[in-house]
């Protein structure tokens, strides 16, 4: 059944069919689909256009179609255009011509926008407390492993030493960034569509407000022109996707880094790691190579919104329906790359012997111009001080702690035997006690904050 | 001058060291790199690392330093990696070897991180100041424009009769969400990463909430290694771009469409219109065109950045700077577009008599429908009669309000003389009085609300 | 079954074990992967690995696991990670142990970049052949209606009078171009990596020069690291549907715009248009539309390669394994609105009438000022002259055809009474006689072209 | 100056203009737009438009602008609009109004179409040779380090033994294949729109063949339409930057991971390396890291142009005018990193001592699997024996060489003492002797044929 049946002299061409049907993606809306309806069905009735009686019988005939979907029941035919339309003929076939009053004064083009809002609310607060699983766990690891000292890197050279409970905060931020956005989001989807019909409004006099908190939206949209033809929720719902996408590739990256041979800081726990069909000793992150590779599928999706959206010369174009394939394929990717992220976390061997042999004594050099500075020496002459002696123990293959002192002389009088304690590296990290810095106590400090934001996003949500 | 001279032993090579430069795009940083340097020297000397003298000495030579970089009398040097540099070494030329204590217990990645914070809230605002301006064009249209009835287009087919200040309003609901999405940015980037150095936190006893209070943050980073790392900021900057480009993409897609000779609602004013180098007649839209095209510029920055943070393997690698030149160009691309669009607007010749001779009497059909509704008729009964007659006067060539009630009552017995009365936009568009429809009193509530709303943003961040 | 089991101790996790599996995409490998064993199996039994009975079984085996596989009566299980896997446990449990021997010498890594490009080489012939189907259809659209005269746009202003086939055969060039791409993509596509192990070759004696041949390969590869790393023409694929759903969104647009009302040129037929579920009266270009939004996702998927292949550490790395579902979603795509836009095109009714009403006098304002060109006068005075009789004609509101000849003649006296015998869109057209012009025999000319030209592509690939 | 003053009344609005104007990026076309006009000039006079004293007073008054704007004495003004307005009012300025019939039968959309690809022409082969050297230095380092054995990965752990030289040319195939993908944007780009005028052809008599061997291309354009409105080979030029950079993101993501204090095989020349603003012992592969954020560029810019041409509505649209600076940045960040890259190869420290140290013996698995497969065992069964092996050697913390034999034969009968003379990096690469394989008989032929292969790319073209 078409519901624009009678306009049109001939039947669709079947390929042309296949191309406008949406029913293989959007039958995941029938829920939301029917509770719409639902809705919809009571405001007509508090409109006068719905006797009670007639209310009653819709609303129950949606509950009956609802379940038979839900339990594999339903029969969807070929020519079941989209879910709206399998909706509204498994109604008319058991309610009979009754069920041809639902459509009054309301369009599939507010009633898809409303569907949309009201799964994409649910989904925001799912992924939500996925993130926010993610982020206990990396709290626990902070906590566990609070005091052991790892290399920093930049430029992925060892760069000054820091806490390992440090570097695992420095995952969680990110990741409390990503909340704050999708808690941004939920606000701008919770605006109700429904009431605005093709694209001018309702000719029904609807309480549009009254519908909202049914629908438990916040609030009805203020144009309805705009309402139909709004899709930036979706955009944003991907966007975000790709922004967590990306914090958990640079993760997954480290993570598969550390876990190499050559750093040999982590170890995967044999649940999270593969191995290879040929080679027997191999022992991979396919998992985590995933998860890095899973952004170019965000990036992707949006791509595809963006250039989807970019000068539509109507209201509503077509073009809209292929908001939801992207949308619904970032959220399975979404809930399923985060719990995997968040048991691989949790498994996670750590190999402090590994960690601590790595550490090069040259990490301490900041800290050797640092007790120049203190004398009085100018930082930027301390610093050229400094990185001489470091090529100069690169001459002559020595580690830096091993330098003689007369080599240090040479290259600047203020130095001396106080230098050879200088590098160490618990001292290097005790010393940067800064907010935020990662001092033991600077960290701990940092750990109570972090358990308490992350409990404080959302709430007023859930 | 390198800063970093001293470690390595050979010269870089010419080409890599262009390659490696920022200076070309950094320099425009260079207030707020000054700005940001004197409250490091502030915050030095109240930690005890300068003395007070020497704290007046190093500020007072870079405010010198600044002069001269805006009034274009500093010299750089092919050898000045970045700004930073290039205001270091200016320094140090000024007040000697005093200069090299500026960068005492600092690195670069703090510093630009900050710089570049500090520069894309200004942006912000000033961006939102532009948008509202449009806003405030776009309500003034409607209100000018307020009885004046347009054919509404779906699929760019007429659909129903809609108010031209409603479609007006129509493209200024997406302009607060942008707005809305901007504010959320500037929160975002209000948080100082100083104070983080390289990635441990700096070693010296610096009061970084102080220090954010001087640089008017909100408050300091919780977290060293991501305060370096993050470019949230810069991709959801990038992000609102996008969005707020494809709204007006859509904007000027309708503008050229609707003063097109075929639609011929509107006629540009000629300072926002062009020529033909080779054919005389022509009057074209090419600003139009550009802002439209312009989308692609903001898809394309944000795929740039996006990419670039794919699976960084450190806390921060050089990959990041980056990051600039996207937001440097969609800042500059929208702050030209958006007061064209602005002047475009505010100059537009309406033709309202074009653009009521356009209104197809078919745009009532769905009234027609809500008609036979009433006399208790369903819905999708009602739908299939009025298409049928659609189609009917679509094969004798005749106008729907000319169609003979004979045909009409042979579809549906409901039909009656009182059809051709509801053929008639005014009463059609009276009739959409929900909250956001199009009748002349809800969108006269639509303007109030609107004017509210859009002074109501970002009011406690100007 | 895993492939890998014995070397860890643990089962994979369930999530993570679904999150690493691509049987759900890579299932429609299997004629091609079976396809690729037999002609291993050949190899391996050439080398002396195999004896000729072991060889046999090996090939019925597989045989037969295919044939279940295609008649849906091959049992998938959840322990199968890909259908190379699956095959393989299909074919052990057929002939017992000796199945084992089938991955001799080989990887899943060279394994699967042979299935894929036996894959995309059929996907390149199948989407060239309906390219051409479409490119048959413009050129019988240009031949039938060969001299019917529209306006032609620049701008979505109209620019001068062209001939409808000119505008036919303006789609056909770009299709041309995209089957160049398209054999340009089979012939880098037809190198075989089979041979190449994991990354180092194989140990066994292996042919691969007569392998290659046994599976229609051109070559074989000659770097086996290159070889299983190499997803070039998967990304190069996906570019060519990027470029060529790009030439078709223009079309769509254009026959979108020329299906509205407004303009009218065009009518599509009813098996190709829609329906409204509220508006009786609506005939929507929906699958147009839908063809317009679906460069979105060819360009995100585009996104999706490139950023998965960014900086991989490995030869191999399992990110990878993303290239299948972006190149399958492409071909689908494909495969769907070629032969849709070919029904639409074929069944398009063209209103003449129409047409011939749209064109404006002043589309011969060029002809003008050649005119004058020819009288000497240089073409920047010209088209100057022309420029202000355009402007006064609006003005005056005339059409320009109408406007008096002392307006003219104050505007340059080499004017004079043949001006209205330019003002003649067939002798318009007549003049544009150059090669690639739009006068009638120049388009025949370029039919005849076209025609032998669209034969000519991918001849010796079929 | 506009071209087109006279048919409009007001003066453009200021900053519209700088929207819509071009020549701050596209007066680098200076060369080629005076060589499209003087073959121009050339073609009116052989027309007949032209006298022979005309020609020549036009092409030296073009030769004389061009001259001066090569030696930066041209005054470019504010009114310019683009390139080629500048060089028009120029050239009137020299010669007075005979430069006005410069522009006859002539319009900008082909003028600048046949610029663009003149230029483009030009591009492709400097970026060729480019890559050619790059070549030539890979194929350099695999001569030089030919015997050098590395571990190979896959998963970034390690996988087989490697030859080095393997592994230098495993990059170079790659770029060959981005030679292939340059001479067929070359082809594509040898066709020349002028003469198409604006959209429906030049009405003077040109004779386009030979206009077109004049400016050297191998023919003119078929349709006059696509002409001015083709940008594919544009998009196809970013494209190809967009891979060749991908490319050089895996060569520089490899060199940064190699030349890391943990894997330790490179050491980067000084010169091509930096140091830190803070941290005196850093040398920092940044050049290496620019490299590989540029893939974000490159994909940026692509996205860029796919949704410029996205839905144009006309033959000729202004969007079209975006296509340049995309193209322009392209090529100047890829004459840039591809010499960086060649110096920074040429120069690169291969410590083969910490290569040799870094192979673990467990990179012999496989050939310990395939070493039981010679006596029979099928390679699945062989395959779980060595794993459950080298998981015993993990458990013991053993390296598998060390294993002692009674582990192996509880594991597997066909074990015997022999396994041990298995685990030799020079027997596993010896034994991988197939065309493509990594035993150095292998890659000597390689090298051969690698040799041969680059030099005949683009020779017909150079």
């Amino acid at each position: 059944m078409k519901l624009w049946q009678g306009r049109l002299a001939a039947d669709t061409d079947e390929l042309a069919a296949r191309l406008n049907r949406s029913l293989d993606f959007d039958s995941r809306l029938a829920p939301v689909d029917v509770a719409g309806s639902i809705a919809w069905t009571q405001a007509l009735s508090k409109a006068g256009v719905l006797t009670e009686d007639e209310e009653q019988e819709i609303i129950q005939g949606l509950e009956s179609v609802l379940e038979e979907i839900q339990q594999n029941t339903f029969e969807f035919l070929d020519s079941d255009e989209d879910i709206h339309t399998a909706v509204e003929r498994g109604l008319t076939e058991k309610i009979g011509s009754l069920g041809g009053k639902l459509h009054t004064g309301r369009s599939r083009n507010d009633q898809v926008a409303t569907d949309f809002r009201l799964w994409v609310k649910e989904a925001l607060l799912r992924i939500d407390s996925m993130v926010l699983n993610l982020q206990k766990t990396l709290t626990q690891l902070a906590e566990v492993n609070h005091e052991v000292i790892m290399p920093g890197y930049t430029h992925l050279q060892q760069a000054q030493p820091v806490l390992l409970s440090h570097w695992f905060l420095s995952h969680l931020w990110p990741l409390q960034r990503d909340r704050m956005r999708l808690a941004f989001v939920f606000q701008e989807t919770d605006v109700m569509p429904l009431g605005s019909a093709a694209l001018a409004g309702t000719a029904y006099p609807i309480d549009r407000e009254s519908l909202a908190s049914a629908l438990k939206f916040k609030q009805p949209s203020p144009n309805s022109m705009d309402a139909v033809s709004d899709r930036d929720f979706a955009v944003d719902f991907v966007y975000n996707a790709a922004v967590l996408g990306t914090h958990l590739s640079r993760l997954a990256e480290q993570l598969i880094l550390f876990s190499s041979r050559e750093f040999g800081y982590f170890e995967l726990d044999d649940a999270y790691a593969t191995g290879s069909s040929i080679m027997p000793q191999k022992k991979n992150p396919d998992m985590l190579e995933i998860v890095r590779s899973k952004t170019g599928q965000f990036n992707g999706h949006l791509i595809t919104l963006l250039t989807m959206l970019k000068a539509l010369p109507s209201v509503y174009d077509k073009d809209l329906q292929e908001d939801k394939p992207a949308v619904f394929a970032c959220y399975d990717t979404l809930t399923l790359i985060l719990p995997v992220m968040n048991g691989l976390l949790s498994t996670l061997k750590i190999n402090q012997d590994n960690i601590k042999d790595a550490l090069d004594p040259a990490l301490m050099a900041t800290d050797l111009a640092d007790d120049l500075v203190k004398k009085g020496v100018p930082f930027r002459e301390a610093y050229g001080a400094v990185a001489k002696a470091v090529r100069k123990a690169a001459d002559l293959q020595t580690p830096l702690n091993e330098l003689p002192l007369h080599h240090w002389q040479e290259l600047h009088p203020a130095f001396d035997q106080n230098l050879y304690t200088v590098i160490n590296p618990e001292s290097a990290v005790t010393k940067r006690a800064v907010f935020g810095g990662t001092a033991p106590d600077s960290v701990k400090e940092q750990i109570s904050l972090a358990k308490k934001c992350i409990m404080k996003v959302n709430q007023d949500q859930q």
